[in-house]
């Protein structure tokens, strides 16, 4: 700590405050707060925190925007919170290439203010101003993914600090690459547990000409994911696609002063030329019919679908609100989309035997859904009823061929899912990885792969 | 070896024939033929193979069609060649949610046919009719990849068998996941270096419902290149669009019996609506005109399309018909696009400033490039001149911030070239997996990573 003391002076802080910010707020845990926070300013910065880090055996937690919900920021063993948030210069945009080179600390709404005057855009959209270094760490997603994808596809190379101080730059600018094992996307995703993303080469898409949007209520959740699944596999490039439960439009309509009706929801996006979206959105429409829903409503008008994009943003405060003074627990699994129906149906089916307040939104194109309960602390019972309907969900998603997490990531609480996911071959592949790159186990310690009770 | 044969009786085949056929016959070195051949039918019987090899400390080199250019299938060190022909199975097609489950030794071509009825195809298309398991290894691309991306975009999970005979499963079926480490992209690319892929989920997409496709010619391949640019920057999806460079079309001409103009010139195709295609076609012209290329010529006619894609894919073919009974040596590189035109025309600069027979066609959109020099392998000052030639054309691509190799990937031949692309710690980084997963160093020896000299 001396160390770090003297080379980083005031941009190292014990405080309690500052340290308390830099840990988790939305999990079961109470916070676990690191021993310091520090602040560096450029990659070599990163490398010589590690090298200290790692001559000491003190563990590393890369620190973002904050906003992820699993644990991942927490500091369960203590050590180092590093801090990017002053890593945040764009370093350039090439937009002939239409890609961008930035520093983690930029968040996704900084780039995009940015990149306005270029015609290109970044899509990766997870509703909250995340930090671009954590959104890949985390494997981040959101609500363009079923057209753009997600951090997965959209990282082109990044450079990384290792837990040893060795910093390695995983790819070139080309496009694509054939050239060795592919340890962007190994990064991409690892949540800070092999190394420390300290720059990234990000891909642009082209702001679209022309883009409508629109809602359509349904009578029921499985009617709204037919109708999302015939409509992908007509080739319509939709955007965005939605569904918000009966709750979550009651949540909204609330918060946000809207006047939906409060049914399945479906809110969507399309995006292409002024002829290519009035053709998407008119077909999308006779679909919706097919299948029971609609009528779709849909607008050019940029203030009406701001609107409506604004209060899907803000669900998760629109949400909060149905229960005031409870701790919201975001949790999210994904499944193949054939089976998203089932999975939602038999979840609002158990919420509404346990009488619980957990609103579920959903990125229904990827066959992802979010369930939020809003839970009183001061009540055991109540907390051991959620976490064993949380692993129900879970369970359940991966008996459908799911996943414990479509985007929010391990962090601490999914650890112990990932053996059932994985199976024990494939877990341990996993840890033979990890051991190798970090032998000390350094590395955001406690997260992801460490415990599989 | 003894053991093997007893398990596998006639699916063992030692006789030299066999052998040979199980090396690689289009780089520099002569055949390197593995000791034996083996045909497994499941992922046991590999995980078998496996065992037996580790404990023996044997070579395995998995082998799929054998279509690879860069030595992968060769055997510097002996050992078995795992022949997964066999393993042709389709396991399951799930419509909804548009993925296949398949074993590795089935071909693109056979996927394709089997998928007709579903309104689905694969579309990643590398030329060859190459098993998908194989591309997979190699992370292969082709001409779909600027639309559909490349096999490291829709391969969604795969089992593989490890050095040790243990058998991952790297993901669920679901669409996105962000539980634990991107063992199926780290897999993707790894040429069998890592492990043997036995079984393959893949992402499919909708046939489109309306195709139209053209060629046309341009005064330079640069004007050709900012036509290409300029057209994606324009958000037009375009499915298809590549390069043939004068020599390529004074080749195909021939060997087809076309009659194209013998100028640099873009083969392109539009996958949509009828209304879609046909406002991306138009837009498309009037980009073409702006650079002076064209007119562009378009049909919705399946022949005509038919006769121009055969061609582009016999372009292998018809180059080696310049030059009968000189070998092909097949190589490729990528750059970011904004350079392609700078690399090409180095490129082709140099071809001409020292005589060579040296055809290029490019996949364009993705800024990768093909070259096959004809090489006469009785002429030592000759073979000579064309390997430097290809050096200073990566050295050149890198240089450009591009990679070695933009699909055939590294195998044998571009071992060279990972120090200057990647860097000391991150080609250290590429082995220290490689160390953690195979530690005995049975795994397809002597590619990717062994050589850097």
């Amino acid at each position: 700590m001396a160390e770090l003391t003297t080379a980083f002076g005031d941009r190292l802080s014990t405080a309690e405050a500052m340290r308390r910010q830099h840990s988790s707020q939305l999990t079961w845990l109470e916070s676990q707060l690191p021993d310091a926070v520090v602040f560096p300013e450029s990659t070599d910065e990163v490398a010589m925190i590690a090298r200290v880090c790692n001559a000491h055996l003190v563990p590393m937690i890369p620190f973002g925007a904050g906003s992820s919900f699993e644990g991942h920021v927490n500091a369960p063993y203590g050590g180092v919170s590093i801090d990017l948030s002053r890593m945040n210069a764009i370093l350039e945009v090439n937009s002939e290439d239409m890609d961008c080179r930035v520093q983690p600390g930029v968040t996704r709404l900084t780039l995009n203010e940015h990149l306005r005057d270029t015609g290109l855009f970044f899509p990766i959209d997870p509703g909250a101003d995340a930090s671009l270094g954590g959104m890949a760490a985390t494997r981040a997603s959101g609500t363009n993914a079923v057209r753009y994808g997600t951090m997965r596809d959209n990282v082109v190379a990044v450079t990384a600090v290792l837990p040893n101080g060795k910093i390695v730059h995983t790819a070139r600018r080309a496009r694509k690459s054939s050239a060795g094992y592919d340890l962007t996307r190994l990064l991409v995703g690892s949540e800070g547990t092999l190394g420390i993303i300290t720059e990234l080469v990000l891909r642009l898409s082209p702001i679209p000409e022309a883009v409508v949007g629109g809602s359509c209520a349904f009578p029921t959740v499985r009617a709204a994911c037919d109708a999302v699944i015939a409509t992908i596999q007509t080739a319509i490039p939709i955007a965005r696609i939605e569904l918000l439960d009966e709750l979550s439009v009651q949540a909204v309509n609330r918060y946000s002063g809207l006047g939906l009706a409060e049914t399945p929801l479906l809110l969507v996006e399309f995006h292409g030329t002024p002829a290519g979206v009035a053709e998407q959105a008119q077909r999308f429409g006779e679909i919706v019919e097919a299948y029971g829903g609609g009528p779709f409503a849909w607008s050019e008008k940029l203030e009406e679908r701001t609107e409506l994009w604004k209060a899907r943003h803000d669900a998760y405060w629109a949400c909060l609100a149905l229960r005031p003074g409870a701790r919201p627990i975001p949790t999210d699994v994904c499944v193949p989309i054939s089976r998203l129906a089932d999975c939602v149906e038999e979840t609002k089916r158990e919420i509404a035997e346990l009488n619980l307040i957990a609103p579920i939104v959903g990125h229904v194109g990827d066959g992802n859904f979010h369930v939020q309960p809003l839970v009183d602390m001061n009540d055991p019972d109540e907390i051991e009823t959620v976490k064993a309907f949380i692993a129900r969900m879970v369970e359940r998603a991966i008996s459908m061929d799911g996943t414990c997490s479509g985007e929010h990531g391990v962090g601490q609480e999914k650890q112990k899912y990932l053996r059932h996911e994985h199976g024990n071959a494939t877990l341990e592949l996993m840890r033979v990885i990890k051991r190798a790159v970090d032998p000390q186990t350094i590395m955001n310690p406690g997260k992801m792969l460490e415990k599989d009770t």
